[in-house]
């Protein structure tokens, strides 16, 4: 049940260390995530349009274990660790070649327009199931 | 009448080139115009709030004359060079111990929530006068 | 001879107005010609290792024609306008289902470690003929 | 023994929730540890022009609290939780008008050229002393 995901590493990402900047694997991470999500049958944008609701990192953990470089294919790999009525926890790796290069545990509610919490979409909430 | 804001460049700015990242220094003059604009007496958060009017960028001409590097202090010029009821450009340089790096001319304009144009705030207009 | 590129705008890529921040087009657009270098058989890592030369835009004229938003499938197309030994102007559109959003006239140049101009990569210069 | 560092959010930092991206916070912090090195005598150019010697972040424990907006000035405090000779453990804060937003656990060692740990400068190793 692991969610797949490939990118590959632009100038953009990349620092003067020739190497891809440490925020940059958030953003990663997050397009995995979008697709993820996607692929659960939620639409985001629709979510956001007609009940105010959107995603939001409520915590991280991230280990850098070897640098990704410029040109790189990347892979992310999303598993869902937790879920209950309110957070979400997955386990999202991001690998070149097989080899983890990065990897994080993150934490995500859903808040409204308020910034309050609201409840995770059923579909997310069946993950664990 | 020209308004100067100065930045620093980190890593976050910098590609594996070693240099400032080309789309980065949109990033830089934008920032010079938020502060700009701020010293007109206009409050954008509030314009967003109240009006649901945001600026938006309708059309750029850039030259790239010299990189800047990582830890350089840059300093952006902003100079009004044409006002109408509906646009505005400016003239934005970036530059590095008087040195001009980077030169643009940027067209502004207000669109409101609909993505439609609106009238340029008062402030704005009276630049030319 | 147009290259095509296809990409999907996320989170990063949005700012408050709800719409793509302006910067990151030209983000889309160097993936773009990223790509399209690597399709004219040019390996741009090996290329900096071994001879120290980069690509660097020198000039960008931009027109913003419509807002791209977030979750939207985008396009680039990337053509040829003018080569000469030194440098290649590229005319980039970004479109969403056949409408063009953004369009670009860029002129790249080579560049060697010290930041002076290089030859044009022969596989570039032969694009026009 | 807290260094401060004040920095404004932009429109480059926001996103269609009208908040800042989670990423971004790791751009703000780094931005302060970078002029926390400075106060430190440490040209971090130098270093990597004389030595080939960069920082790097090896792991990172981040708690998204409250979300930062458009316009905010925010503090970032950074302070050194542990130093041993071959990483360097920060704790930073970012703060808006005294109340904490986001809080992360850091842990920085120095790599050279090829990779490989180096040893941290003196400098940064005198800081728990």
């Amino acid at each position: 049940m692991t969610h797949r995901f490939t990118l590959r590493v632009y100038y953009e990402d990349t620092d003067l260390a020739g190497i891809v900047y440490y925020a940059n694997y958030l953003k990663f991470i997050e397009r995995a995530r979008s697709e993820w999500i996607r692929t659960l049958g939620i639409d985001q944008r629709e979510m956001k349009e007609e009940t105010g609701t959107v995603f939001a990192v409520r915590r991280l953990e991230a280990d850098y274990l070897h640098p990704a470089r410029f040109d790189d294919e990347l892979e992310v790999q999303t598993t869902t660790e937790a879920v209950t009525g309110a957070r979400i926890v997955l386990r999202q790796h991001v690998l070149r070649e097989g080899e983890v290069l990065f990897t994080a545990h993150v934490t995500i509610v859903a808040i409204n327009e308020t910034g309050h919490p609201a409840r995770l979409p059923a579909n997310i909430r069946r993950q664990m199931h």
